[in-house]
This record gives C-alpha cells, structure tokens and sequence, in this order.
C-alpha cells in the first residue's frame, strides 16, 4: 500500500554552511511564519499541485519547500498506489550537486490537511469552491450502489459533516470499489472537482477522478451503519470517536477547554499545574487512591503475593521503602496549592486531573475528571460569582458560536431544547439569594419535596433544581452564605457566626455546576477552625504561611469539566462525555 | 482587617419577574458581554470612581451593576479600613421599594483587577496615564526610609516589575508605615497618582494619598530580600512563586501553555484528555506507579499493617477487591489512546500529567511531568518532523514577543545570551539527517567522545550536543530514522529492514527535546514486531484494531513540557520548572 519514507533524495548540506545556504533560500523564498500559518481553505494557491507532474515535490526537504505546496508530504504514499505514479517522477531530482554541500536536508514547512470542515465549514457550505480540485481523505461512513454511479460518503473528524463523493467507472481506482475494499470503516484518499449537489442533504459534492484505498476495514467493523448503543460503544472506546455522536462531544469538549483558557488567559488569570500525587496531609479525608511503588510495576503485579509488600518490625507496611518515603495519594483538588500561587501572582487557576476513589457507579460520577479552579487574590465573594457568571457565560457562548453543527445534531438528537437552554445562561443575568432566603424560599413553596427542607441542612438536588428550573425559570441561581458545619473548613466565616461566604451555582438540568467560596484568610479564624474540627495544624503548616505572611481576601471555585461538557451538550451519562472513562470496575484502554 | 462580606442590600427580585425585571435593567444599562472584557488597561471609564461619594457601589448586586465601575468588590473592604468610609456610604441604597421584588440579586458584572504590568507593561512603560489616580494592591518586596519619604516596592505577581510608591507622613494610613506594618512580605492596597519617576529604574512611580495594611508579614518572612539559594527555595514551594525568578518561571511556563493551545487549535488539532490510570497492559514496561485503594488512604495508611492488603489462597494480592478490579498504574504517555481519537479526528494533541517512577535524582528527571503528545493522521515522519519544528518555533517566538521582561530578567540573571538562543530557534531551519549520517559524521568528527559512537548504539547526550551545538552552530537538528533495535515497537518500519521511520529533536543545551516517530499503521508488520519482542498480543487488541479498521498512516511525537520550561527560561534544574516538583522521596505541598 506504501512506498518507501526513507530519504529519497542525495541533497547534502554541508555543516556549518547549511545555515548560510538556508538564508539564502529564504531570501529567494519567504518563509511563511509560523503565525501565518494558514488552513488550505484560507490558501490563496489551492488547488494543489500534487498531481501536475511539470513541478516534482517528491518530498518535505529543501526541494519541495521551494516549490511550495499546500499538502501533507503523505501523499507520496498515495502517489506510490497511483497508477499513473505522477509525483513519483524526479524523485531525484535535487540541489546536491549545484551546491556541494555534505550532510543534512532542510526539516519542510509545515503543513494543514485539508480539511471536510474547511470546504463545507463556511458560509457558503462549500459553494465558493465549485470547480475546484480537492483532496480529501477520511474514513468511509457509507456506501450506496446505484446504477451507474456510487456515493461515498467520507468523514474526516473535522466536522459532523461527511462528503460525499461521487464515482463512476471512469475514475482511476474505480476497481477498489468493484472489488469491496470501500466498506464501511475503510479509510480513503479521493480527488476530484466539487460540483452542486443534486441530494437536498448537501449543497456540494465531489465527483471522483481518482481514489486510493488507504485501510480497508474488516467486515467485522464493529461500528456500522445501524445505531449502536452507547453502553456497547463504551467497550469500544477506541472506535467510538468515529461515530457522529462522539465526534460531536469531543469537538465540543475541545472547544470548551480552549474558551476555558482562552477566557482566563484574556482576564489575566495564569495557569497553574498544581500536582497530580501528594504526600501532603491538608487533602481531608475524601476517598483517595494510593499511590505506590511498593507493588510490582505492571505485568508482575497480577501475580504479587502480599508477602513481598516491605514491612516493618510490626508488621506495618513499611513506607520508606515506598518512592516518596512516606503515603502518597492522587489529588482531589488542587485549590490550596493554587493558593499558594495567587498569593503571589494575585489571579491563577488549574485545569488539570482530580481523582475521587468513591464506590459510587453513577451516571453523574468519575473517579477520574478534569478540574478548573480559579483563584482570585484580592477578592471577595462577589467577585467570585461574578466571575463564575462571567466564565460560564463566555464559554457557552463559545460553544454556540464555534460548534453551530454539532449544536444542532445535539439538539436535534441528545436534546431537544438545549440551544435555547444555553442561549438563556449566555443571554440572561445570574441571580444571587443566600441559602437562608433559599431554605425560606423553599419551606413556602408549594411543593412536596422528598428529603425535608431544614436551615443546616445541605440541599438536596431535588431542591436546586427546583430552584433553578421552576422558581427562576431556567436562570442560573447562586446560592450563597451557606451553614458553615456543612461546608469545607477554609471557607470565609461571616460575621453571624453560622454561615460561611460559599457559593453553589446552580443550573438547569445538572443542578450544581461550580462550588466556590472565599477563603478564610485571617490567621486565627483558621486555625480556631482547624481545631474545631480536630484537624492536625502541623499538616497545613504552608497553608497558613499564606495567612501568616501577607494574607489578602481572596476566593475562588471549581467546576468539574465533565458536568460542563454534559451541561453543553446534554450527554446523560457523564461516561460518555471522557474519551476514556474511570469508574469502579473500569479502567480500561 | 475585613469588614462583613453578607448581603448589604434588601434588594428583592420576585422569582419569575426577576427575568423580566432583569430586562429592563439590560435595556437601560447595556450589559457588557464577556467576550469583550477587558482589562483596566484599555477601559475608557478609568480611573476607578472608587472614591467619589457621589457614585454609590457598595456591592456587587444590581445596583453596582448600573453604576459600572471597574473594579473588584474586594475594594469594599479596604473601604471599611479607610477612615474617611466614603464607599461604605449609603450602603441601604437599593431598588427594593421601587420594584416590589421578593427574592434574589442580580449576581454583578465580572471585573478585572487593575495590575501593575496593565500600568508599566506597554509601549510608554506607564508614561501615558500620568496624572491618574490609580489603585495598586500586592506585595512588599522591599521598603526605604528616607528623610522626608518613604519608598515602597510593590509587587504584585501581574510583571516582573514592582510599582515604586513614595509616601509621605500626609498621607492617610501613613501611621502604619510607621508602626512597621509595612514590611517585606506584607499585603498592601495604596491609592494615589501616578507620576514621573526621578529614579532611573523606572519611568514613573505612585504618589500615594491613601495607604491600607491588608495584611502584615511575620518577621519570620522566610524570603527577605537577601539572596536565597534555590535549594532552599525548593523547601519553600508555596513562598517561592513571590520571587523574581519563580514569578518569571510562572508567567513563562503559563505563556508555553497557552502557545502550545493556540498552534495546535489554530491548526485544527483537537485536545483530548488522554486517561491517567489506565490498567491496559500496552504500557510496557516501564517504571510506573501502581495505583490502588487495597490500602486506606490518606491519615491511617501510615499505621496500616501489611496484613491487612486482601489476598487470595496463595497469598496473592487479591485484585478483585481493589477499586479497578485489576492493577492499575499512572500513564506514562497518552499516545497510544491519542492514536485511537487521531483515527477519527484527523489531528489531535494531548496536553496533560504523566509519571516515571524512575529512581533518578538528576536536575534532568521528575517522577510527575507534563507531556504534549500531537499525532497527526494522514500523514508521515516528514510532516511529523515540520510539524514539531513548527511547533517550537510558535512557541518560543510566543515567549520572546509576550515575555519580554521576565526573558531579559532570564538573559541576565540565568543564562547569558538565551534570547539569541532562542531568537536563533525562530529564525533558522531546522536542519535533518539520518541516524546513519550522523553516525558516520560522528565517527570523522575530530572530536573524542567518552561513549564510542557505532552504528546500532543510542545516542548519548555528548554526541547529541556536538551536533546541534557545535556541528550545526546552534540550530535544531532533527536525526532520523533509528535503528529499530533502539526504538519502541510502535514505530513504522523503513524499506531497509533495520531502521524504523523515528525522530529526534536535538536542541541547544537541552539536547533531545522533541521524539517522535511515524507509526506502524500495517496490521502484519505490527504483529511481527509484538511478536519478535514477545509482548502479548491480546493486550494490544484495541490498539491492532486502529489497523484492523481503516488504518491509515499517521505520526505523531512527545514533548516533555518541564523540558521545554528549561530550554526557553535557561533554568538549570527540572525541580524548579514546575509548582510542585516530585521526585523519589518528595511529594510535599
């Protein structure tokens, strides 16, 4: 199927002279910046020129960086299946004699395929390109036998959308499909003009001249045309992405984690990575995973008896011995080491892995999940949930600007609704009420809730949802000043005594999507705190360094990035929206 | 220090009106959307009405929201600290009465602090907003007495630079100079105008009116201003980031990270979360920690008895009772599951936490570091190769465009002559060669290595810095095509039959920093080679299945981030690139 990737050229670069040569090709050739970087749909000299056999490009180095082209060197691999083997010519052709130079090539340009997305992405659907000759290459979702012709349709990952592609038997490769290599799964190299569509799904299509088979696949391809469930498609994590549903989620995803840097980068905010395993004793008591050195590595350890575990006299597992020389677990959370960075480069937050070990096989629940958690030096509650507003407010927004197809396969199939839902957070204002007014709220309406409502108690999801759905109609509310026996002890304590200045944002659908809080940033509140609680002050010695050494007010929140991606794309079970997910009993892949 | 943080208004919004209410208040006041945030630095509404009693804002609610100012709540503490009270005026102001409203606040607008590099960091270095009234808040890094003035340096993480402020005994709040509040380490909110600087360290300075001590600094401050070895700053993890060079290394590491998203999604690269635990057996057999709940985590692992793991019969560790079922291990690399979504969107990157729990206690190794794994489908190891040279030209032409100062701080202080370094990695070609070449350049070089160089051995670090360092005077140098002996089982097979299509990328001082390699997509090779190393097929089932379906050619290549910190700051130990270094026996914080 492939030709050879080696060298195939002779041009020598001598050391030291390489780079005077360089600069003297770059004078002749501007070289195109990497900011300047451009998609082919942007490019001004597209078509390609890989099959005018009058320009050889035979491969990435210097030649071929001269006469530039706009395409993955891979398609020498295609040249080499062609039966004409246009691109294949020259191969010899260089500049080593002309030069004399000895050792090395210039490393090419680099180069974006072209993509299904930049061709029917824009405006336009693909109608500002007609007569073009286009590449495209991707993996066959269908294929349908009609008398004369065959359609193809091709999806490259790009975008929910796949080309279809048209063939008759005149196209150069037509015996591929004759012959069945072009099944469902199968991945493929097609070149042809794009004409109008006659089909009312599609405004463009490609009418083939020539098709390569890159990958046939074999006919017991798991994923084909027939709707699969989702469970069946979690024991095929590896293959789940090329189906329309999870393609959606993973460009939707992608687009919420880059909004998520984006928005924090252009407020100011720095990120952090705050550590994954920790030996620090401040995590509490939460449901945490070990980690260990003291059990065999990988294949050894299904067979490693407990007594080659070190111990010590006593029989205790002897934690020396271990990597870190003492317990080490895997994070679940990372807001007190971003602390310790905002208390130095005021505003910072972590987007990075959290692990909880809880047994609970739900469909809200990973053991494994990405975290986002802001912190704000100078701050207060209130810009905490101004600022909680404001974030989820951008990437929503975000998302319903970039992902306008997936936003509408997810509306159209996942659910009904969602882009109203979403336009609503983006469109209306957050309202705030303290959790008092809630408890009093909710003790008044005219409603039978299943766990009773009670000043001091948390509020059930029955609770918050009724809040944001009913009582305020699908607005995100903020519920504030919270109890303080049932929050986290680094909270703020107002001045009542009772309640501590936390923050849940609540919102339609997901019920709690950020938890936030200000912290308790006055020395001896704290630590009165730590003993209430009967927490071991030793254990937060760099903690309350911070207050002990130039303390500010300052808060923060998390937002568990998966309830994001199932709140954006309405996704029920959180499985599916992890391209490989951790749950009790699960880790595979 | 603070005053309350509670709710100080009795505006109340009836569920269900609020939205309405909401409206009207939009239509009146045009909300601001988050996409155009911006910081002080460009508002047109500065300065900050902070101190006019005319302009009530005492909170973030709705009423503020009309009244728009640009500033943090935070300021309504400090307002409580200032004797003149003048924001903590009219504080009942509300809309309560007008509108009849029951329950609820409109949460406010999100605002950026006014920093310091927003004042120093453009074109004019502060000179064009002379004569404003400005608000700074950080940290004291240093404090002169003077006859008649006191200077202060304040930092507050935003730059490199401090704001100097010159106080004299007229100013409000100037008793806390006096009393000492005032030193290194201390928060601090001042006030006042800015003005030309006599000084020649700087353009411009603050005279300040106003003055409050937000929090003090034990003498016992372990960070004075006298140099402290970075050894010992190790130990100070949570303190460091108020330092020169840590504070620069942060703002770098972060500019690294957001470039490194910016290339990889304005060239269509998709990000996906590659899984942490994994308890696939494709790892191979490298030095990984093994993660379990078989023993109780966190304050009673260091009493817990070896007995007490569960074992089966014969005494093996019993697996069944641990939280996955089987063992499970931290990733050491994600590319494996990033080739799974790179067969069905084209191009994707990984950007996340990967651990070796390699026994090595060199300024080179962590046991926790950050990878950036691209892999690119339809595509070939000279794509793979511009588009790793692409990659880290972004990057570092990132860095030397957007961190001026800290890069100039780190060509002074760190490494003499890194800009030209870098500047050198921007504008040159890379230049390739194959590992044949470059052994047989090697064996003429009039140079004695310590390791003999012969054809079929690695690499070693000497060999690699002769070329890239003096071969090539300093520019990266990609060596190419390996023999397969030396390389993992995944790389594709070159037509020779001895070599495989690999790369590494030789940097400057760093050595290898980029290894990537096209991967062996033919399902035959691919089983040979499990099968010449003996490695069991079934584990690999998932990973056969990308070529079993579709296969098609693809590459991809890791970058450990940690390194790339190094190479582009100059800093010499890994330990103090990242927040919170792990190595063998540290995992403190």
């Amino acid at each position: 199927m492939a030709v050879a990737l080696s060298p195939t050229t002779s041009l020598r670069l001598k050391p030291f002279s390489a780079v005077q040569f360089l600069s003297v090709c770059r004078g002749l050739y501007p070289k195109t910046l990497p900011t300047q970087f451009k998609t082919l749909a942007t490019s001004a000299i597209f078509p390609p020129k890989f099959h005018t056999p009058s320009i050889p490009s035979p491969f990435c180095g210097a030649a071929s960086s001269i006469f530039v082209t706009n395409r993955r060197c891979f398609c020498t691999v295609i040249a080499g299946a062609l039966s004409s083997g246009e691109a294949v010519e020259s191969l010899k052709i260089g500049l080593s004699e002309k030069q004399g130079l000895e050792i090395g090539e210039i490393v090419g340009e680099f180069r974006t395929r072209l993509r299904i997305v930049d061709i029917k992405g824009g405006p336009d659907e693909g109608l500002d390109r007609l007569g073009q000759t286009l590449v495209v290459q991707g993996w066959v979702r269908t294929q349908r036998v009609q008398s004369s012709v065959t359609f193809i349709e091709i999806n490259d990952g790009s975008c929910l959308s796949n080309m279809q592609c048209v063939i008759n038997s005149d196209a150069e490769g037509y015996e591929q499909v004759e012959s069945g290599l072009i099944s469902t799964g199968a991945s493929i190299w097609v070149q042809g003009i794009l004409v109008t569509s006659q089909g009312s799904k599609q405004k463009v299509e490609l009418r083939v001249d020539k098709l390569v088979s890159v990958g046939k696949s074999d006919p017991s391809y798991p994923i084909q045309k027939k709707r699969v469930s989702r469970e069946f498609l979690r024991t095929q994590a590896h293959l789940r992405p090329r189906t329309n549903t999870f393609g959606a989620v993973a460009r939707v995803r992608n687009a919420l984690a880059y909004a998520t840097h984006k928005f924090f980068q252009e407020n100011g905010f720095v990120w952090i990575s705050s550590p994954i395993i920790t030996a620090s004793d401040c995590e509490g008591a939460g449901e945490q995973f070990c980690v260990t050195t003291l059990i065999p590595s990988s294949r050894e350890a299904i067979d490693s008896p407990v007594d080659a575990i070190p111990k010590t006299d006593v029989g205790l597992i002897d934690w020396s011995q271990d990597f870190f020389g003492k317990p080490a677990f895997l994070t679940v959370s990372g807001q007190l080491n971003a602390e310790t960075y905002a208390t130095a480069l005021s505003d910072v937050y972590t987007f990075g892995p959290t692990f909880r070990a809880e047994n609970s096989n739900t469909s809200r629940h990973l053991a494994e999940f990405w975290m986002i958690e802001p912190e704000l030096a100078f701050a207060d509650l209130n810009d905490d949930m101004a600022c909680a507003a404001a974030y989820l407010q951008y990437v929503v927004k975000h998302v319903l600007e970039n992902c306008k197809e997936d936003m509408d396969f997810f509306n159209t199939w996942i659910e009904k609704g969602i882009i109203n839902r979403l336009s609503d957070v983006v469109e209306k204002n957050f309202v705030q009420l303290t959790y008092t007014d809630a408890i009093e709220f909710l003790l008044k309406a005219n409603k039978k809730f299943e766990f009773p409502v009670k000043w001091g108690c948390d509020l059930q999801s029955e609770h918050e949802r009724y809040i944001t759905e009913e009582a305020f109609g699908g607005c995100p509310v903020i519920v504030r000043d919270y109890p303080k026996d049932i929050k986290a002890f680094y909270m703020r304590q107002n001045d009542d005594g009772k309640t501590v200045a936390a923050m849940d944002m609540l919102v339609p659908r997901v019920g709690e999507l950020i938890g936030g809080s200000q912290r308790e940033e006055r020395l001896e509140y704290l630590e009165e705190r730590l003993d209430e609680l009967k927490l071991n002050k030793e254990s937060y010695w760099w903690y309350l360094d911070l207050r002990r050494y130039g303390s500010v007010p300052h808060a923060g929140f998390g937002l568990g990035f998966e309830r994001l991606v199932q709140f954006a794309t309405g996704i029920e079970n959180i499985r599916d929206t992890i391209p490989f997910p951790r749950a009790p009993g699960s880790a595979e892949f």
